[in-house]
């Protein structure tokens, strides 16, 4: 994608991105909305929605020919990254939207014939907003994330790993995790895979552990984390495949493969 | 303690821990403070030491027959709760304070004969303060919080637990751990016990558990969970003993008495 057209591509994404954001604010500061009789499982069930169809008009009417690749399935069916692709998760994050009425994130990542040109996740009650462009660098509310670029060792790192891998699972020896949690400096979890990723590029934890999510969970972050310095893959270190499900390693390059090589073993 | 006698304490203790909050943010902010050669972990311990020596100073010129408990040291050798004693965490999350730079708080909690008059927790970065005065409720920045008077079922709480308590340890059987975080709707961790206590008190996670905390780190959070109607023992649910470590379950009261009795079996 010619950077230009990048560009301005970002600039409207970002400002539908903060208009969907406020949308949410609105509805959540309504408090007759979030204590109805059928409470916030079903509020965040219709934003979910709303937000979603949101983008899918605003794309189909100013972009006809770009495609939307969304969690709640009113874009298209994707089959192949060829175009141009909006890889959008209204709202992720939706246990602690339910339980928190906060740390949820609208993300939203734009591909070009299956590269990340540009990613933008926006942490909604806090009104903050993580950015990351194809050759241009992070940021975090138009601020330069440059913290991965400093050295880090394995054992002075925190990484965000929910208890659940520690336990028998189905994905990932948790013997090798169990090793891995007592290597570590600390752990922590916050309950959004959008958020972890952009926690990861800002430095404030230096890896994100998980064994399964879905593309738009990570579109965006992936892209925010690769333009801060760090590097996505697979937890065996296989690359991400956007159209599927996939385990997930994104951290600082310096503990990437240090954990991949020493601590991970999917299971088949 | 008489009501006007508390109200008193607690609006003195209230400035004097926004005062220091702001002392540390500004030293937070200025960027050579933090990014010396020595780093933030040499500027957190630095503050820790300041910030206590600020309460005991204050404490001891304001109310010479007060005592202070703080885990740094200043303040007096504690054999009893007899009297008025301040027990202070100057930064409880230091982990958080030096790869973060938030995500941490002052916690201070008064005590009268042993009992807990009121808790005051500032998550200073934020500028957000917890407050429970006993008898009277708590409080987020002045505003009730009620949130535990709502029914709670366990299979749909979030509960804060560190992967840590997971793997095969000294002071949990980790096969209740296990099936308690299978039960559970989900899993978080923050990596600051005042902050998690806080959050319990709000509603926004149901439950913490952990295995091992000092007097500071729960003196305040105990006073407003409690104020929010909470519930906080040991982990087996015996009553906490303030003078010494302790394992510490703080949470929800409709799951307080499940979790003890059916998951956690501690090593003597």
């Amino acid at each position: 994608m010619e950077t230009q057209t990048k560009q301005q591509l970002f600039e409207q994404a970002r400002s539908w991105v903060l208009e969907a954001g406020e949308k949410i604010r609105q509805q959540m500061e309504q408090p007759f909305k979030v204590e109805t009789k059928a409470g916030p499982n079903d509020l965040v069930t219709e934003l979910d929605k709303e937000t979603e169809k949101f983008f899918v008009e605003k794309i189909n009417s100013t972009y006809p020919d770009h495609k939307l690749f969304g969690e709640e399935g009113f874009g298209d069916e994707i089959k192949t990254l060829d175009g141009t692709v909006w890889i959008v998760d209204p709202i992720d994050g939706t246990m602690n939207f339910v339980h928190q009425k906060r740390n949820f994130a609208i993300s939203v990542g734009v591909y070009q014939d299956g590269v990340g040109e540009f990613g933008i996740i926006y942490d909604v009650m806090a009104d903050v907003l993580y950015t990351g462009i194809q050759g241009e660098g992070a940021y975090k509310n138009g601020k330069r994330l440059d913290s991965l670029s400093k050295p880090q060792s394995l054992e002075s790192s925190i990484l965000c790993i929910n208890s659940f891998w520690a336990l028998r699972n189905k994905r990932v020896s948790e013997e090798g995790i169990h090793r891995l949690v007592e290597k570590v400096r600390g752990t922590r979890s916050f309950g959004s895979a959008a958020l972890e990723f952009a926690y990861v590029a800002e430095g404030i934890i230096d890896g994100y552990l998980t064994m399964s999510l879905m593309p738009w969970d990570i579109a965006a972050g992936i892209v925010i984390v690769e333009e801060a310095g760090g590097i996505t893959t697979q937890a065996d270190g296989e690359p991400v495949n956007m159209l599927e499900k996939n385990s997930i390693l994104t951290s600082h390059k310096d503990i990437h493969n240090e954990i991949v090589s020493e601590y991970i073993e999917l299971k088949k």
